[in-house]
C-alpha cells in the first residue's frame, strides 16, 4: 500500500523492507545461539553495491567492526552482510577476530563471492567466544529471497532484547525511475551486558557513488541515529551499513544531481523512522519522547540541547510520571554547553505553553497530564537566540528499566 | 573524640562541625517555608573572613548566586552566610534578585555588618517567588552560637530531600597552632524539581590569603565535589563557599608555607567526606559506589573515566542488582574520551579481579554478589597506560529513584 507524504516528492511504502529495492534478498535462521528465535541473518545484493558505513565511537570496537572496515576499505563494495545476535564477539581478543574472519569467509563461499564483499555484524553478550559450530551450520542454511517473509526472518534474527522489529521503506522518483530505500534496525539493549547496541542496515537500488553515499550517511546519522538516547551508554558494536546497488537505473546521484534533495529526503526519512523506532523500544520504555529545539544559534547547538533534554534522567522520569515539569527541562537546557539566555526561552508540551518570557505560565495540569499519558510526547523548546533547529528522541525512565538492568543475571 | 589518621599529620574530629573552628557560630530556625523542619540558617564569623567560592556551571545561575558573587567581588571578605531551603529563588527574574538582595540586607542589619560581607544561598523549588514575610521574620529569630546544637540546627535547615545531615571536621597543626576546618553540606535532590542541588559551606580558623584559598578550593573541587554524580543533572543553585577567619593565629598560609601540604590534605579530606556523604545520600540510593582509576595518562583522564563509570546507568543498575557485570564497566571506559587500550585494562571489585589481559577472569559469583550487597562498594580500574590516578563517587540506580522522581507531583 502506498501512502503519499504531502510534504515532498517521497512516498512511504508501508509494507516495504530491505528487499523492496531491486536486486536485494535476505534471510534469517535459527542457528542455535539462542534458544527460541532466529539469531543469524543475511542481506544479499545480486551485484556488488557501493556502500557507506558509520561505526561506534567506543574505543573498544568489536571484532566484526574491524573485519567490516577491512572489507569496505578494499574496494568500497559490498554484496552481503552477515549478522548474528546473542553474542557480540566483543572483548574476545585474537580469537574473536579470527572468528569474524571465518564468518566472512563462509558467507563469501556460500554466495561464491570475494570475501571482501562481505560485511560482518554481531550483537549480544560480550566477552564470550562465538559458538562457531552453530554459526557454520547456520550459514549453510541461509537461502536469501526477495519476499516479505525472508525480510521478516532477517529482521527478527538481528533482535536481542528488542520487543518489536524496526523497519522503514520509502520510494522516490529520480530521472523518471523508481528508486527505493529500505531499512532494518535493532536497538534497545543486549542480553548481557545491556548496552543499547544499535545496528541499522539500509538497502537501496539507487545509482549513487560511494563518496556521495558516505557523505550523506554521515550527515544524516548526526541528525538521526546520533540524536537518540536510551540510557547514554554506547556499545562496542554500534554500526550503520548502507548498500546501493544501482539497479534502479537512474543517472548517478551526487550533490549536483537536480533531484539530490529528493533522494536525501527519502534517505533521511528512512533513517529517522528507524531511529525513532529504536528510541521508542528503549528498555522498559512506555513512551517515545521527541524534543524539538528551535531558535538556536547553530544547528550543532540545537542538536546538543535537544539531546541533553531527552537524555536527562529527571526529564525522563517526569515524563514517565506524566508530570509537566518545565523546571527539569529548563535545567537540562541550562547545563548544556549552548549559548542560551533564560529570559528568551519558551517551553511547550506540543501546544501547551509551560514557560515563556522568564516566567512559568498558567496551564491546565489536567490537560498536560492527559497529554503526557500518550505513548508519544513532544517537548518543544525555542531558545530565541537564532534560526537553527534540531531534534532528538528518547524514552521515559521507568521501574522496568531498573528491573531489566538490575536483575538480568540474578 | 579524636581519631588519628595514620597517613598524615591531620586528625579527624568526629564530633566537629562548622562551629568547631575558632570564631564561628551558626543557627537554624523554622521560618515557615516548609511545614515541619528548619528552613533558614546562618553561619557567622566574629570577624570578616577571607573567602573562596565555586558556583554551578549552569547558564541559569539563580538569583542568590549573583548576589553572593557581587558580595565577594567587592572586598573578598565574608562574615555571614544566610541560607534558606524549600525555595531555590531560581528562574524568578528581577523579583528574585530583589528578594536575594533583601535577604542580604536583613542579615547584614541583624549582625550590624556591611551587606557585602553577607553571602546568600537558596535551595528548593524553582520558578516560585520567596515568601519574603516568612524570611523576614525568620532572620530576626536567628541567634548564632558556637554549640553542637546550633550547628545541627543549621545543618538541618539547609536540607531538602536529603535523608541525613552531612558534616565533616578535621584538625591540623600549623606553626604549632591548632587549625580546624569544618564543613556542612546538602545534596540529594530538591523537592520539585529535583536537580540534586549541592550546597557546601566550609569554615576554618586558618590564616590564609584569599588567592591561595581560592586556588586550593578550585583544585580540590575538581577532585571531590565535581567527581560525584547522582543522576548527571546539574542544578541552577550549586555552590561551595569557604570562610577562613584567621583566628587560629598561624603564619599566613600559601603554597610556599612549609606545612601547606598538611593544610591541603585536611581541606581535601573535609571536601571528600562531604562529597561522599552527598553521593551516598543520592535519591533512592542504597549504596555508595566509589570508582578508583589508576594507570591513566593524565589526572584529567583518570577523573573522566572514573566519572563515566560511576555515572553509567547500566553500572548503577548492575550494582543495585549486586551483579558483578564487568562488561558494563569496560563499556563505560570504552566510551570515555580517554586514551585507553582494551588489552591493558584490569578491572577489580575491591580485590576480586574481574577482567585482565583482555580476558574475563574466573571469579566466584557468590563472593562478588556478597561484596556488592554491602552499603559501600569499590570498583578499581587500572588503565595500564600511565601513572595518574583519579576517583569518583556515586550511588546505585534503584526503583526508588524512579519513584521519587516520577511521582512527586502526582
Amino acid at each position: 500500500m502506498l501512502e503519499t507524504k504531502e510534504t515532498s516528492a517521497i512516498t512511504k511504502i508501508n509494507d516495504g523492507s530491505i528487499v523492496t529495492p531491486k536486486g536485494f534478498s535476505a534471510d534469517g535462521v535459527h542457528a542455535g545461539l539462542r534458544y527460541n528465535k532466529n539469531d543469524l541473518g543475511v542481506i544479499f545484493s545480486e551485484v556488488p553495491a557501493n556502500c557507506a558505513a558509520v561505526y561506534t565511537q567506543s574505543h573498544f570496537q568489536a571484532a566484526p567492526l574491524k573485519v567490516t572496515q577491512e572489507s569496505i576499505g578494499k574496494e568500497g563494495l559490498l554484496q552481503a552482510i552477515i549478522v548474528n545476535s546473542a553474542n557480540a564477539n566483543a572483548c574476545t581478543g585474537e580469537q574473536g577476530v579470527k572468528d569474524a574472519y571465518e564468518m566472512r569467509e563462509r558467507c563469501a563461499s556460500l554466495f561464491e563471492i570475494q570475501p571482501h564483499y562481505v560485511a560482518v555484524a554481531s550483537t549480544g553478550v560480550i566477552g564470550e567466544f562465538l559458538k562457531m559450530d552453530k554459526i557454520r551450520t547456520g550459514i549453510e542454511q541461509l537461502q536469501p529471497k526477495a519476499t516479505s517473509d525472508s525480510a521478516n526472518a532477517f529482521q527478527n534474527a538481528i533482535l536481542t532484547t528488542d520487543l518489536v522489529m524496526k523497519t522503514s521503506c520509502y520510494e522516490v522518483e529520480i530521472d523518471g525511475k523508481k528508486v527505493v530505500i529500505g531499512g532494518a534496525a535493532k536497538g534497545s539493549g543486549m542480553i548481557h551486558p545491556n548496552m543499547a547496541t544499535m545496528l541499522s542496515f539500509v538497502t537501496t537500488d539507487a545509482n549513487i557513488d560511494s563518496a556521495s553515499l558516505q557523505s550523506l550517511l554521515s550527515e544524516v546519522t548526526d541528525k538521526t541515529y546520533n540524536q537518540i538516547t536510551v540510557d547514554g551508554d554506547t556499545s562496542t558494536n554500534d554500526m550503520v551499513l548502507v548498500m546501493a546497488n544501482g539497479q534502479a537505473g537512474n543517472e548517478q546521484l551526487n550533490e549536483t544531481h537536480p533531484q539530490w534533495n529528493d533522494f536525501k529526503a527519502a534517505f533521511k526519512e528512512v533513517s529517522e523512522e528507524l531511529a525513532k523506532q529504536i528510541a521508542k523500544d528503549g528498555e522498559g520504555a512506555t513512551k517515545l519522547i521527541e524534543v524539538e529545539v528551535t531558535g538556536a544559534k547553530t544547528k550543532q547547538e540545537a542538536n546538543v540541547v535537544a539531546k541533553k533534554i531527552v537524555g536527562s534522567s529527571l526529564v525522563k522520569t517526569a515524563v514517565y510520571g506524566a508530570d509537566a515539569n518545565w523546571g527539569r527541562i529548563i535545567c537540562a537546557v541550562g547545563y548544556s554547553e549552548a549559548s542560551v539566555q533564560p529570559e528568551k526561552i519558551d517551553i511547550y508540551l506540543e501546544d501547551i505553553c509551560l514557560f515563556t518570557a522568564n516566567s512559568p505560565q498558567a496551564f491546565s495540569e489536567e490537560i498536560a497530564t492527559e497529554y503526557l499519558k500518550q505513548d508519544s510526547v513532544k517537548i518543544k523548546v525555542n531558545l530565541g537566540v537564532g534560526e537553527e533547529t534540531g531534534k532528538a528522541w528518547g524514552c521515559d525512565l521507568t521501574y522496568d528499566y531498573v528491573k531489566i538492568n538490575a536483575s538480568y543475571r540474578t
